[in-house]
């Protein structure tokens, strides 16, 4: 029986958030959860499934399962290892603190996944995730294209808000792109935001507003976002459990959307396999399908030079 | 402007939850967020605005906001105040413990709304909910109907689970309620419930399972499916949220479904205003616009008469 | 690769709903559409597609195929045939005299079907829906439960609503079932129809209406509301639709909700094999998982047996 | 009773498609129908009402009404009037000759909803469209804003499509309009059109087809795939109807999104209040919010001009 499965690897406030926005794509008859923590992948799989229940909620099978539960599934989303945690009055500390915890913890990811699979897709969260994405996905042998990160989705959704924030527009109709790191030296491709196919310099001519729009501003913003939503609240979740269930839903659908997603990179900007870091990427039932070398103007090219050094240096430091 | 407007009160764990399952609504055109964190509700705030930067997300305005936000609302959901904490080895403390702290709570809570609007619907999500409803039905003269409390919904989505796993089908085919207290004395009313149609009896007749439907270990589990989710995962939101969602679509959407809410008896059941449990209730635009008498046997009719009781106590020691 | 896919055979005015209703399931990757008139099929392909570019919906593909896309269908839906025609100042014509114009065609499509698959779920929607399924299911070694009929499932949809609008509360409140063939003989389970779990003598003792519920009246208004709906607007396609895409659902999830579809009958209600028709049934995966012996009082039961007789003279005359 | 209504006038194969699409948007708690004919509303409702048992669909109220129904009404749609018949072996005839027919439909249909309200925000459909909400707009002493027409949003999603079908990406990917008539002078603004943000020759080199984009294949298609669905299926309502609930979702959600709506010139473009046609707009609570001066090359510009002619001379007929 052809079932539609999705696994979720790692069910703390990042994965438990996944599993709500993935159920509610009603997309998924089999949803199974493993953590290394049994009770908890219970407990999760045990209120998720009591929500149900509702008269405008699919009947999926929720279970905590174990990594059997791999062989058949079409997605598989890792969000598990360790996170940071807020420290009051400074910034996120560099994701490379936690990288060495989480590169071993997703090696036995890896590992438990590759002995029952290399069909599913496989969507990783846990960070530093270009670190962890260019472990995960060189170090096994995972068909290419079928693993990725999560990379500067995020960011990119953070970007485009405030975008449309200042512009007063739809962030549905704000196409631009962070590249790059996803961590602090990622950096939004100004020259080619569009916003209703606008550029920026345009939108200030033709939908002008109280305040001039500040590159350096929003840039910043970008970051500040960040911390501010993992400081005022203790974690973030919300917005990357949405960046999974949207990857999701574009592989499942074939959907050819463009997401900023990161993987190993091998012949663009540069980069000659030495790194894994976001840039717009086709999403489609087989992944990854094809990355895309965005344009970039030199300021944007030398940043992202920067970056992926930046990558580099963590994944030497955790490897 | 006409705006869809919802006011979430209280966003911890589970009002994070019901923002996350009430923006998947596709409903609300603005939510606001009140917590005495003020930090919290920012956060929150910013993190779900993050998700909905995606292509299948409404462009709702989520923000931190205050008091003055109740003025305009046509939902305010409060899960404001306390909640318990899991004791490993032991099942949940009776609810009354907490009862006091929130009592408090809810009552500024109120004093808070009611500065601003009466028009809204209120749904109360706070434990133990059936003395916070009475306590703010009935101290702030709001307007009847148009405030109630989840009640029994949680533990009804739960049972339907049970029955319908049993079974084999949808839950979204059992019809059976839950009534009496949110708390350990409700009990599944086993002589009104139906599987598309089928009473329990005619169920095991013509759906037979290796094991025999066993109503008092069904009983049982519906309880303990609660502190299972308690203390495996350390607090239960997932259920809650989506129940709170639900009943907040009946209201916009004027579905008159039918859900095992909460709200003070006046004349049925032997119950004369001195005590607010659950029963089927019919929920429509003006909130809660019926209690249905649900009929019970004897057995179910004295279970209920215990329950009363037990809300009661719980109210006399609270008050 | 792994698609989710659907196709619809046979796009007129029912066909065409059935393709809007199930695009907007968000729950297929293909959708191949065929029509012994190819450039209908294009034509409703095209038309569709161009629905998909909002930002809220499915980047399905969408397209003209013929039998060889069924070879890695999901589920097949059918709505291929002639109608009839509304007849001002009739009721609608017995199903019969289209009957022999729709087996005809009914077998051409079940051949082209099988040359490719028997692994598909096929949903009959032609009419006379019993007769057409027994034929289809009978006479091909199509796999058992792997093809039905939506039989009544449209009459019972209308019977709840009518039920629903009485009693003033959501359809989806209402259990209960319109059993038989789908046509003039057809009649409501009263006995095991229940409103949020109440009996319909609770209903009238419980929600009690200005007008009593009269059963003699509701029966009559299921047949009515099918010919109001065919003479004022000179067909039906909206409810028919939406039946379609519901069982696809239920199918695509493994919902195990319970439907009353048509197929053959061997072994319930004194019916060996010599007719099919409709009862609840729980579909799932693997299509009609099982078919439930609704328990009938004396006269539903007779009732039913006059309907058997019915769709066996339709069968008759048709074969 | 603070409730969601939509209005739809004219339910022939357009509005009846519109209100199969609306319903699904699960955002309407009352949805009224008024025809000229009123069975045909009548039958509508009825044959949608069914539909909505089943138990993903809410509970809307769909009834047929009349122009008193406007008064509350949060959104009236309008498809009203005499559509074209296929042609065979001829394209679409000039929309100019159903235009006196539709002009004084719509003038009816004006005076029927001013009678009741001036707040509801109005969407027409009616063709030829641009020169039909002129009318409407302006001799009605409508809201400014509050009146639109679809206009090229239609042609601005078969754009998309084949756009994004060449570069086989989803087409919410695309950004890029349709500008100018509803009709054959409409064309392309190929100058601002992005693809994740890649400009088309930016598209041409790093999105690679077997094909060059063929910018006059790509103009001349977007016509001819109009053309194709109305002689093969002999109308289109498939597409529109989606445009439609699109817009109605951005009125009802304040969503700030922007789509190539028609409404009166004044002041941009070389346009002086002489006619009304699309250009991206920002649709809000309030209806069209902001019409932008989307920049056009000099080629594109003067083709706008040629259309906006063209637009006065239907007109200039039709008055």
């Amino acid at each position: 029986m052809r079932q539609t499965k999705l696994v979720v690897i790692g069910v703390g406030h990042v994965g438990s958030q996944v599993l709500t926005d993935c159920s509610h794509l009603n997309l998924f008859s089999d949803i199974a959860l493993i953590d290394v923590q049994q009770n908890v992948a219970k407990g999760e799989a045990l209120d998720h499934r009591h929500a149900l229940a509702a008269s405008y909620r699919t009947n999926s099978k929720i279970y905590a399962g174990d990594y059997a539960d791999c062989a058949d599934a079409d997605v598989i989303i890792i969000s598990a290892g360790v996170s940071e945690k807020p420290r009051p009055g400074e910034d996120m500390p560099p994701r490379a603190l936690m990288g060495k915890e989480n590169a071993a913890e997703i090696r036995k990811v890896m590992h438990g996944i590759t002995q029952h699979t290399k069909d599913a897709v496989l969507i990783l969260i846990t960070n530093p995730v270009d670190t962890i994405t260019y472990i995960a996905e060189n170090e096994f042998h995972y068909p290419k294209g079928k693993i990725f990160g999560t990379g500067t989705t995020l960011d990119t959704f953070r970007y485009r808000q405030i975008v449309a924030g200042h512009y007063g527009v739809d962030p549905k109709e704000v196409s631009g792109f962070i590249v790059g790191e996803h961590g602090s030296t990622a950096f939004p491709a100004f020259s080619s935001t569009t916003v209703g196919g606008l550029t920026l310099p345009q939108c200030e001519e033709l939908l002008p507003q109280a305040e001039p729009f500040d590159a350096a501003f929003v840039q910043q913003e970008v970051v500040h976002t960040a911390s501010d939503v993992f400081n005022w609240k203790g974690w973030t979740n919300s917005g990357i459990g949405e960046v999974a269930a949207a990857l999701a839903r574009a592989v499942m659908l074939n959907e050819k959307s463009i997401f900023p997603v990161t993987a190993t990179v091998d012949g663009l900007y540069n980069c000659n396999g030495e790194a894994a870091f976001s840039m717009p990427c086709i999403i489609g039932r087989n992944g990854l399908e094809k990355q895309i070398e965005l344009p970039l103007n030199a300021e944007e090219y030398e940043k992202l030079q920067l970056s992926i050094k930046d990558i580099q240096n963590t994944l030497q430091y955790v490897q």
